[in-house]
Formats: C-alpha cells, sequence, structure tokens
C-alpha cells in the first residue's frame, strides 16, 4: 500500500451531517436560512482539537470558514448563512491546535507548581513558527509576543504573556495549513427563494372561469377571479395545462372513450395542429393575455404556476417532426399509453430510451426555458415518475443555472424511494401521501417520517386535501367539517399546501361512481358553472387561515414539528417553532366528523419553551378565542358542527387575564 | 450541466448496506460467511426492474453475479460466500427488464381477453436482441424463441411459447450490458480466519511462571503451564512484551517511582543495551526458546499472541539512531510522556509529525513483520490510539497484504469514535467498556449499540473482565460470584473475550489502594508467585464455560444477539443463535453477587424458533441441569452462593419429559 502524501496530518474528519447519500445530492436551504453541519473531529493521543466549517458561494474560489464548537464526544457544530439563491459548497477542515494544547497543559504545570521554564521555550517556538505563517502585521506582533514569552528570566512576566486570550485568539488564526485535515468530500445546498418553503397554492381551471355558464373560460376571466383569490389568502395560482388539446381520441365528459361533437378533452391531452408544449390553447386567449394575466396577478402578490405534461396528444407536432421520440409498436405504430389491460390511445409516452434521447432531452428543457422567457418561474411537473431520472438531474440543473428562482413541484404519486429520489434530484417540492393519511396514528407517522429523517433535508412537502384527480372518501363523506379539518391539517402540517377550488372551497364531494376517488362531472374533461356565493362556502374559513399563516412564521418551515399525546384518538395535536422561537404555534384538529370529540392534550412544554409553574395564554388564531392555561395538562373540546380544529399561538409571560386585550 | 454518458440507464441503485463511511472502509467477515447485501434498486414508470450483486476476489479480474430478490419498497437483498481469507469486492448492478415487463403485461393482456398477435411481434423483437447478445449456443436457441414467438398465425402456440419458463429465464440472462446501472461505489469486506471472530484469550505474565518463588520465569516455563491452559479451554495465550526492558527511570515495585536494585521494571519500558522491539529479554530466554513454545502451544491448540507496544524506554537503541523519531524539547533534551501534571520519565513517546515520519512508518511496520517471521500471526496492540491513524492504515494494510492471516487486538481505552476508526482501519478485534459496564442497563446499552448498529460490521469486540491494569470494583468487592458473573458475561456476550490469569481464576481482588483501579503487588513491576492449585480457584467453572462454548457455534458469532425481558432488575437474560439456526443459547445471569434474585423472564420466543404451544428444554451448559419449559414465561432463581448463572442451550421438539437422556 502506497503511503499518504503526508502521513503527519493526523485528524480525522468523519460523519458531517447533513449529507445525502455520500454527498451525491444537495441539502436544500431558503435564502436567510443559516446552515448548520456537524462532524466528527478527533485524532489520536491527547492533543488538542481545532475544527472549522468551510463554505462558498459556487462560483466563488475563496472558501470562507467559521470555527467549529465542541459538543463533546468529538462532535462539533457551526453554522454558516445563505444570502444568495443558487449553490453553495461546504466541508470541514481540522488541525490538531499545538498551542491549544501546550496552552493547557501549561496551566496544568503552573497550578502543580512545576518548573515552567523549558515549557515557556517550548510555546515561543510554536509562536515563532506561526509567525512565520502569518501575514506582515499579525507576523510582527506574534515575534513580539514570542519574544515575551521566551524572556523566561522573569519567569512571572513570561507565563503572564503565555497565558494572555489576546495571544490565544491571535494563534488560533494561523494553524500550519500544511497539517490540515479536509473532508473528503465538499457536500452542497441549493439555496431557493422564499417560495420554494412557504407557499400556499389554489389550482384552478381557466376553462370553468367564464362570465356565463358553459362559456369556455379566458386568462381575462381568470384575472377577474384574481380578486377572490387574493382575498383567500393564496399566493400560487396553478393553471392546469394551457395548451392545444388533441382531437384524435378526444375524451368525453367523465372520461368516457369518445367526445361528443363540442366536448373539450382533457387539457393533459397536448397538442394539436396549431402547437404543442409552448403554445396556447385558442380559447383562452393569446400570448398577450397570458402576459396580462401574469402580471394582475404579480400585482396582487400571487405568483402563476403553469402545468408542465410531458406527454403528447396523437395531434402533437413532435409525433410527425421526431418520430423517434416515441415507442414503435411492431406493426409499426406508435405505442400509446397502457396500463395493461388498460389502454389510453389519447397520449403517446416520450420514449426517454430513444436513439435520440439527446434531442429528446433538449426539446423538454426548452419547454422550460420558453415559458420562463415569458415569465413563468414556478412548474408543477405532471407525473415526473415516468420520466427517466437522468433527465431531470439534467434538465432541473440546466434551468437553475441561468434561472435559480424557478421552482419545480413534483406531482408524483407512486412508492417512496421514486419519490424522495425525484426530490434529490432537484424539485423544489413534492407531492406527498398526505391525501391517504387520515388517522391520528397514520398522520403521526408519516409527518414523523417525513420530518424526523434526513427527508427534511431534501424533500419539501407540499399538501393537497384535494386535486383534480383525487376526491378522498374522507372529503366524500364527512362534509364540512371534513373539509374544514383536512385544510387546517394541510395548512398547517405543511408550509406548502394547495387545494384544487373552486371545488374545494364549495365543499364538491359527488364522485364519478361509490368506490372511485374521481369527481362526478370532473373539470378534467368539460367546463363546470361555480357559484362562489353558494351558501356552503367555507372560503371565510379559509381565509381566516391563511392569515394565520401568514401571520405566524411558526407555519412557515417544517424543522421541529412535534406531536404532543392527546389521550383522544380523536384529537391530534402538535407544535412548531418559528426558527427565532419566536414564534410557537399549536395546532388542535378534531379527526371525527360527526362528534363532538373531547380530551386532555399533554404538552412538552419544553417544545413550547414554557415553564411548568408560569400560566400562558393560547391564543386562536381561527376563532379569536383566548384561554388561560398552565402546565402540561389541558383541556380540549372541539364540535364538528362548529370549528373543528384550534390553531393556538402560543402567548408566554401572561400573568393573569388582565393582560388580555379586552382589559386594556 | 454535461449529459451523462448515456442518458439512456434508467435504473437507480441506492442505500446499499453494508456500507461503511460511503464505503470509504471494509466490513469485515470470517471465511465461510455469507455476505448479504441489500440494495434500493428501482426506476421510473412501471418497468421491472432486474438487480444482480455483484462479488469478486481482490485480484480476480471478473466480477461473478447472483440475482437479487425484491423485498418489496424498492428493496432488494442476495447474498454472496467468501471462501479465502483476503479482501473481496462487491457492487450492486441493476437493468430495466423489458422482456420481464412485457411478459408480465402479456398475461394481463391474455386474461382480459385482449388481441395480442401485435404484442407477440414486439417480444419476438425483445427475442432477437438478446440472440445478438447471446453465446452461439443460446444465441441459436433464442432464435427458435423467437420465432416461435413470431409464428403468431397460430396464436394459441406463440402464446404459450411467450410465456414459458425456460424462455424468461434464458432471457433473464440476456440484459442489455450497455443499459446497465452499477452503483457508484465497490465496497469491501475484509475476509479473516475465524479466530478473528470467535478466540478465548489468556493473558500471562512469563515471568511469573518460574518454578520457585521469586525465580524468573521462563519460556521453557511457559511452556509447563500449556497443559493447564489448555484444560481450562483458552486458544489464545497472550503475553505481555517479552522484549529488553530499559534500566533508565526504572519503576520499582507498586508502580514507584525508583527501582529498588533486583528489580526488574516494567516490560512495557522497551528496549535497552541489548535491543529493542525485535529483540527478546535475556531471562525469558533465547529466540530458540521462544520457537519451542511456540510449537508446543500449537501443539495443544493454543495460538501464541505477543504485545506490540511502540513506546521506548530512554535506553532503546532507537534513541540514539534516530532521534529524529523523538520530539525534542527546547533545551535539547528528549520529550517523555507526559499527561500533565504527570510525568513518566521512563518512556519516550514516538513522534508520528516527525520530519522521518517516512522511515519511523517501516520501522514498525518491520517490527510486526520480523515477529512474523518468526511465527507470530497474532498482535496484541498497546494503546494504538495514540499513534496516527493513517500509520495504522498503511501498517495493517501493508502487513494483511502478505499475509491476510495477521491478526490485531487494539488496546485502546478511550473515546468511542476512536475506538470505532481504530476498527474501521483494519484492526480485527477491539477492547471495549465492558469491563466498565456492570448494570442490566449498561449492559443491554452498551450491547445493543455493539450489535444492533453499524459498527457490528466493522467492529469485533474483545471483552475482558480484568486486565493487568483494571482490577474493577465488582471484582474488589463482588467475591467469588462476581468472578463467575463477569466471565459468564464476557464469555456469553464477546465472541471474542479474555482474562488476566491466575490473577482471574484465582480471585486475586486486592486494589493499590481503596478507589484504584491497579493491583496491589501489580505483576507489571515485580514476579508473582500463584498457587494453582489454591482452593479458591475457579479453573474448573472457567474450563466449563470455554467448553460451552467450544460445543455451542451460536455462541462463535454476534450477529443477533437479544435482549429478553426478565422482571427483576438484578437478572440479565439474553440468546444468540447459530448462523444456520441449529443452535441457540440462552443466557441468564445474576447481577446481585450477594443474594439470591429470582423473577420471570418473557422469552421472545421468534427468536428462538419456538412456538408457543410447544414444550422446550433448556439444558444448563453450567451444571447439567434440564428444565422442560413451555411459552415466553419461566421462572428463574439464580444463587450467587453456588453458580449464578444459567447458559441454557435450548432444545426444541421435545415433548415431554420422556425425551430426557435419563428415561432413555
Amino acid at each position: 500500500m502506497q503511503k499518504p502524501a503526508d502521513g503527519r496530518k493526523r485528524v480525522v474528519i468523519e460523519s458531517v451531517e447533513p449529507e445525502i447519500d455520500a454527498g451525491r445530492y444537495p441539502i436544500k436551504r431558503i435564502i436567510g436560512d443559516a446552515v448548520r453541519v456537524e462532524a466528527d473531529a478527533f485524532a489520536d493521543g491527547h492533543d488538542h482539537v481545532a475544527a472549522r466549517l468551510l463554505f462558498r458561494f459556487d462560483g466563488v474560489p475563496e472558501w470562507a470558514s467559521v470555527p467549529m464548537v465542541p459538543l463533546g464526544n468529538d462532535r462539533w457544530r457551526a453554522e454558516f448563512p445563505v444570502s444568495r439563491i443558487g449553490e453553495y459548497l461546504y466541508t470541514v477542515a481540522g488541525w490538531i491546535d499545538h498551542f491549544d494544547t501546550w496552552r493547557s497543559d501549561l496551566e496544568k504545570r503552573i497550578a502543580a507548581g512545576q518548573d515552567i521554564r523549558v515549557d515557556l521555550l517550548n510555546g515561543a517556538l510554536l509562536v515563532e513558527q506561526a509567525a512565520e505563517r502569518a501575514g506582515q502585521d499579525d507576523s510582527d506582533d506574534l515575534r513580539r509576543w514570542a519574544a515575551q514569552v521566551r524572556a523566561v528570566d522573569d519567569v512571572a512576566a513570561a507565563q503572564t504573556a503565555a497565558l494572555d486570550f489576546a495571544l490565544a485568539s491571535l494563534m488560533a488564526q494561523y494553524l500550519d495549513p500544511a497539517m490540515e485535515t479536509r473532508y473528503e468530500r465538499e457536500l452542497r445546498v441549493t439555496v431557493d427563494r422564499e417560495k420554494a418553503r412557504y407557499s400556499a397554492w389554489y389550482e384552478m381551471f381557466p376553462r370553468s372561469t367564464g362570465p356565463e355558464p358553459g362559456r369556455h373560460g379566458t386568462f381575462r376571466d381568470c384575472e377577474a377571479r384574481l380578486d377572490y383569490i387574493a382575498r383567500l389568502g393564496f399566493d400560487v395560482l396553478y393553471l392546469p395545462p394551457i395548451h392545444p388539446i388533441g382531437s384524435a381520441f378526444r375524451k368525453g365528459k367523465n372520461n368516457s372513450t369518445t367526445a361528443e361533437p363540442g366536448e373539450m378533452g382533457s387539457p393533459w391531452a397536448i397538442g394539436a395542429r396549431e402547437g404543442g408544449h409552448t403554445a396556447i390553447h385558442a380559447e383562452l386567449g393569446t400570448l398577450d393575455d397570458f402576459h396580462h394575466l401574469l402580471r394582475a396577478a404579480a400585482g396582487k402578490g400571487i405568483e402563476l404556476a403553469i402545468d408542465i405534461a410531458f406527454q403528447c396528444s396523437p395531434d402533437h407536432p413532435w409525433v410527425t417532426q421526431h418520430p423517434a421520440w416515441f415507442k414503435h409498436r411492431a406493426d409499426g405504430t406508435i405505442q400509446y399509453a397502457e396500463n395493461p389491460p388498460k389502454k389510453y390511445q389519447d397520449i403517446y409516452p416520450l420514449d426517454f430510451e430513444s436513439s435520440d434521447w439527446q434531442g429528446l432531452w433538449d426539446a423538454l428543457r426548452d419547454v422550460f426555458l420558453s415559458w420562463i422567457e415569458r415569465g413563468v418561474r414556478i412548474f408543477r411537473v405532471d407525473n415526473p415518475h415516468t420520466k427517466a431520472f437522468p433527465f431531470w438531474e439534467w434538465c432541473i440543473a440546466e434551468i437553475k443555472r441561468d434561472h435559480p428562482d424557478a421552482l419545480f413541484l413534483a406531482e408524483a404519486f407512486t412508492r417512496p424511494r421514486v419519490m424522495q429520489r425525484l426530490a434529490k434530484l432537484g424539485f423544489s417540492q413534492s407531492y406527498t401521501y398526505f391525501t391517504w393519511r387520515n388517522t391520528k396514528q397514520e398522520l403521526t407517522e408519516y409527518f414523523t417520517e417525513l420530518t424526523r429523517t434526513r427527508v427534511l433535508e431534501y424533500m419539501r412537502p407540499n399538501l393537497w386535501p384535494n386535486t383534480p384527480d383525487i376526491l378522498h372518501e374522507t372529503l366524500q363523506i364527512g362534509g364540512r367539517p371534513a373539509f374544514i379539518s383536512r385544510i387546517v391539517l394541510a395548512a398547517t402540517l405543511g408550509p406548502n399546501y394547495g387545494i384544487y377550488g373552486p371545488a374545494y372551497e364549495l365543499l364538491e364531494n359527488k364522485p364519478l361512481r361509490p368506490g372511485s376517488e374521481e369527481y362526478l362531472n370532473s373539470e378534467k374533461y368539460e367546463i363546470r358553472d361555480w357559484d362562489l356565493n353558494a351558501p356552503q362556502s367555507i372560503a371565510g374559513v379559509i381565509a381566516t387561515i391563511n392569515r394565520a399563516r401568514h401571520e405566524n412564521p411558526a407555519l412557515h418551515a417544517n424543522h421541529d414539528l412535534f406531536f404532543h399525546p392527546a389521550d383522544n384518538p380523536y384529537l391530534i395535536a402538535y407544535s412548531k417553532a418559528s426558527a427565532d422561537g419566536g414564534n410557537h404555534v399549536l395546532t388542535v384538529v378534531n379527526l371525527d366528523f360527526f362528534h363532538t370529540q373531547s380530551g386532555w392534550v399533554t404538552l412538552d412544554l419544553d417544545r413550547l419553551e414554557l415553564r411548568p409553574e408560569e400560566s400562558f395564554q393560547v391564543f386562536d388564531q381561527l376563532t379569536g378565542a383566548r384561554y388561560l392555561w398552565q402546565g402540561p395538562r389541558n383541556y380540549i373540546e372541539l364540535s364538528p358542527q362548529r370549528i373543528p380544529a384550534h390553531i393556538f399561538r402560543v402567548l408566554r409571560k401572561v400573568r393573569s387575564e388582565k393582560d388580555f386585550d379586552y382589559y386594556q
């Protein structure tokens, strides 16, 4: 075996966290975050070790560094701020700190009354060696210090100089770079803008925004809906595909295999004679109209997200222009989508094993780029798990290189490893199993997995209580209480969440047939006429929920989600804190949509930064009610007939009810 | 971002286990083991995936492979045998299995009564492509199959051919190598001979083996002790350093700083005019005597281990020959060992930051090689944690390259990360904290950490209830019951264990002073006269314990150590099984050395491969007692006055007491 280049590097750096798959993938943060890094750093023997966290923005050649602090048991910690969107790199370096070792030994010798003259000379030598490494100013300083330590004729004075903190802190800056051990990998952080971690989505079919029943909605009609969406408190408006819809094998109402004349088909059957993924469906308006909508939305604090579904109707221009991008059957026809024995003749999947895979990749990337050029920065990607993984890694990196503000939501409902992989490869947000997690145990286990494992570092859940494809049984049977409970859960368990409206706020709950999760008369295949002023609308409750999110920074992240035990299995309680600890929110939800449930919640007071002897106020952000509590055990009673949830802001340092507003 | 070389490789291989620090270090196994490997393997979409485990002996260029079996949730498993000592490599490969996907779709189409003629043609194409990749014979075979599948005029016959298992298994051999995804790392296994994992050590000072009180023992005297050691059942005889002892600053009895004339000093003060680490202390005998002892021991099934302590007395030849290998103080003197304010002037540490570190490394390696040349293969390495880590990695690899049967026991009593690091770097066995783990909770937690985490893959504990440096309080106060309990724990919790004798079997328990862990009148500094026939000797019990180990393969490994709950905090119960499941041992120990303790043990019957309705026999390997038990809850009563432990062999399929020996 070869000897290493320098066998005298005695420090070991191991187990750096966070690290995803040996550094193969970046962790994710948002701008303004502090990235906390821990590592094991140690050496043989008893010499003291110094460790530093190194970091730099990708492209900046020099590392910045910050000293790491020992936590005990050879574990060290430090953090660095990320102040730009893009990629940062970090790693850890360690040294034997000979001076610190010497200094600490010297103190012990002095305490034992030993003769320290030779030791002082040893130390002076260390200071002189550091002087060689230092810049001019510090070098002179260090030489002066060395002379004082070396002057052992006056041992007391030399000792005082030797132990001076100013010398110690100067010496800490000049550890010998030749003896540095660098962790063997450089790890990466993808830093996104804030919306990557905190966003509220509203999905809406433009086709159903027309001013009168049955008339196809336009981008202009969507504009008229913006005030309503802003009042509800959403900040992302997500539109299903806005491209020309194919006519070959077009689907009719309720997914019937033949469309009647005049039926408009599914917007996911992308592509017609007029164009494909970069064209706009003529009935929605022009590119100018689209731009107008984009700007109008921005003016109301709403960002547009579009749907990118990489599949083609048989009428898509690519089918004839690029036959190599599609799989061909033995009879020469193009392979349509299948899930045998089911056939989806209206859709041609793209063939990622195409001999022209490079041309295909370029074309798909260019679809994103064309919409970025038109001002879009948020993409909800349809079924990314049916496209090759290497494509996504390359495509997202390509786009983010020049447009680091671009965000990608992965709509993958599939097995956990696949969903996690897509997040690792660069997707900014991910759909989840939330829709199918309904009981207290299901929710607790799933969100513990999402927030207490490494998954938290790279996967940002976006929680949807419904989508145009999923009307879950809870909503079909649970009525208004179910709709409110589920949106409270989504909005408080997920800093990112969304609803498909107006179906949601209007409590639309009719399935295609019993046992189905498809909506009856789904907007995917027809125009729906929604009465936004219908009496059952929970728009007001939703606006209140979104206001609570807005006003409570604790709900903008998920790093410390904690479930507090409740003695009633229908009551689920959990809290979050803001990064600065200044805001704590405790949410309690009744998961029984039919009966009032009550019980005792046992709070972990440490999590809420409360002391057992102190009373505190919980202030319900949904109803405005306030309660004065003390200690861990507190009573909860939630009626589905009223509001089946509390979103409590926890206010500490409340001495008595005289602190309440109404006393003032 | 660059596109990958071939973006069509769609399979992902992740989370391969076992893997230590991203493959930086090997796992450890012994010859004859099966190495079980798991990995996540999956792809986009719905295509079937095939995964294979690849493995090869280091130096053999071709990979062997074995198909992996899906465990669900994208996890796969396979194992490979290691039949040679040395290093093996392993990794994982994955493919889209187009034929298997097609075959499974075909079955669904047939079940749905669809026209499958075009599908059959698609499949024939896949078979023809495989024929291109196959060797001549299989290629012809595959072409014949393809022709049959292609003959769709007789759909029934073509279908029968298409679904033939013979075709499927042939196709599985010809996955397209161009589309293979290989896991990005090749992982390593160090394969040792069996003694690396299963050994019983007896440490003995040759100086105290003389035939009459006060006379310095010799290698010849050690030979006379071999029968005794063999009767006790130990298979490794470990001798403290056998080199010339320095006279400068020689330690006297009980570690006094000045030796009286005639005192012999510590064997760890290595080196004198006569020589250093490759020389033999004259009073022990000659090199021939050493060889004679080595051979005589081997004849009795005992392997000699020697102590390698890399430190020098001031009289060591290296001090004058290689001054650069030692640190110098500012006054020109050589730096002696220190732990300020304590000074150890009789020892000079080696300086691993020496400018001549390369020369030093070579010399230290040559110490091992010289003893290997003399026939030694087991080295107990003294304080490896005070020597630079990179040295150990290089040195052990250097030696094992030519002598893969060499074994190294790391005597590092220090912080966990440091001990783990030494194991990762190549030490075959490691001292542990066992000596200081005495209560049920301490033992359970510690051995759960050692056997239920990744540590199990690279660190082989060697458990010592005592050493010449450590007479733990439990032994000082607990008397005979403590000595028996602790050795039962060591011998059953650790496939590797050892004692320092004859101090142990003679129940030597006097500390240097109250509160000290040092022995009074330690053999480290003087000759001790042991009466092996003293009435208190527990040699017979130890022989029984070692026989129980020998006869029960369950006690030769630690992979499935499991703690069964007992309702009495002084009773600890745990079981192990042999790799083939043919041998189960349940050990129960009373940790109270003063009182009889009784209680109920609740067995996890699954772990013991027992059914709740079946009775079973437990056969005490220490006393020969047998009990008939049924179900999980069983009564235990252990008296420290008799034998404070059970080592039960669990015998299944016992129908009644008529199966007992005494009925036959």
